[in-house]
């Protein structure tokens, strides 16, 4: 299995403080040693720095933590194999463009896909790699372009994403992130817990470090922070436990469904 | 314009002595300042790195720099903006799967496409910011997935991207690098050159900075390393001037075609 992070805000904000305990579950605190990958989009673009080294060693790790990257959606990765060799191309997030806007996407856990699954020749996307993961994000955004030719109004993309995953979730355990630089959708199957951060704004500790952040001297009023994970990364503050089948989706570091 | 960075080789090689005159470019030996980018080909995978800080001065440059990723299949790119803002959107090498296979592309010039090959709604590949460049590549895309419906022969496709690449630079100054991660295809419009080392190796020494690099210490006989770029970067080596028009294509570190 493996570890997911994400964040929505309604104001570039940077994620070295989340990404610091974070990153130390690949292979220091915890053992998902077999590469990461975060994803920042910034206004309409993203970048993705990936490695197959774990995070708590790789030097893209230390770049990350020191160049405080700001960013209104992120999604961030470490893995323990399961399908699929340690390699770049098996290494999340995952990213493909449709109806011109970068899509990302990130899974925890383990699908065993009927052949139907597959999107081989002919098909518009396709997965590079060998994982069970990008096989999933290929097929779901290959319904999606099925469905609408242009995005369409959020609540019917996620109404659509909402009945793409239930049939995929029925094939093993799905916890993923996905976003398209302006929603972030949360699914959980097993292990999910998210916090939204607002005024007035606190102190928090990490779980994975003794490392604390007084979020009030770095923040303004109207700042709205959501932060997802597979588990909490803080000890001293109220995170929320997803439930299992539950997809949410945040904008502006809301909930908005 | 922007000047590109292309390496081709049979064995995965590392550009860090390249990359150290080329990132010059940007903002201190030359005036390219409005961002770059550097993609690698790893096995099947790829990682792409941006940035729209100058590339003599970027944290991710330093980290390319230090972090010496070995690749067989490498494209670079430092841009002076002549088509839309300045920011990561904007920003090469340009990156799309095609037939399970990633693709990466970088542009130097500046393109006037006529309406006929804007990609808007329904088109599989359009794209997320705003350059010509970009548009020209999700065209070239659009064009080779409607011909095949799976990877061809490297013979057939490079007959296909001479083809739609001849109908693009009509329309303006196409100097650009292409990439599957298996070819490296070069047209050359204004400015391109290139080199390929083998054995014997010599030492090479860069034209933008006092740095100098034995081959023959880093390298085994059967090596083979092409190196495309807009201008020469080594003052003591003979670097071939590709003709106007003309579009080469490197598998294995050799000349393809």
């Amino acid at each position: 299995m493996c570890q997911l992070l994400g964040m929505n805000c309604n104001t570039p904000t940077d994620i070295v403080f989340s990404f610091e305990g974070f990153r130390r579950r690949g292979g220091l605190t915890d053992e998902h040693a077999d590469g990461w990958g975060i994803a920042f989009f910034e206004d309409d673009g993203c970048r993705v720095f990936l490695d197959y080294l774990p995070s708590a060693t790789s030097p893209v790790a230390e770049l990350v933590r020191n160049y405080p990257i700001k960013s209104r959606n992120v999604i961030a990765h470490i893995r323990k194999a399961t399908q699929g060799k340690v390699s770049l191309a098996n290494t999340h997030p995952f990213r493909r463009e449709l109806w011109g806007q970068d899509w990302l996407f990130a899974h925890n856990g383990n699908l065993s896909l009927p052949e139907s699954f597959a999107c081989t020749q002919g098909c518009r996307f396709q997965r590079v790699g060998t994982t069970d993961s990008e096989q999933a994000f290929c097929w779901l955004l290959n319904q999606l372009a099925a469905r609408f030719a242009r995005a369409p109004e959020l609540a019917e993309l996620t109404d659509a994403v909402r009945e793409l995953t239930a049939e995929l979730a029925g094939h093993g355990t799905f916890n993923f992130l996905l976003s398209n630089g302006k929603a972030l959708f949360a699914h959980c199957a097993t292990n999910l817990y998210y916090i939204v951060r607002k005024a007035p704004f606190n102190t928090a500790h990490l779980s994975d470090a003794d490392v604390t952040v007084d979020f009030s001297q770095v923040t303004t009023p109207n700042d709205r922070v959501a932060v997802i994970a597979t588990q909490p990364l803080t000890d001293n503050e109220q995170w929320t436990r997803m439930g299992a089948g539950e997809l949410l989706v945040f904008t502006e570091g809301r909930l908005a469904s």
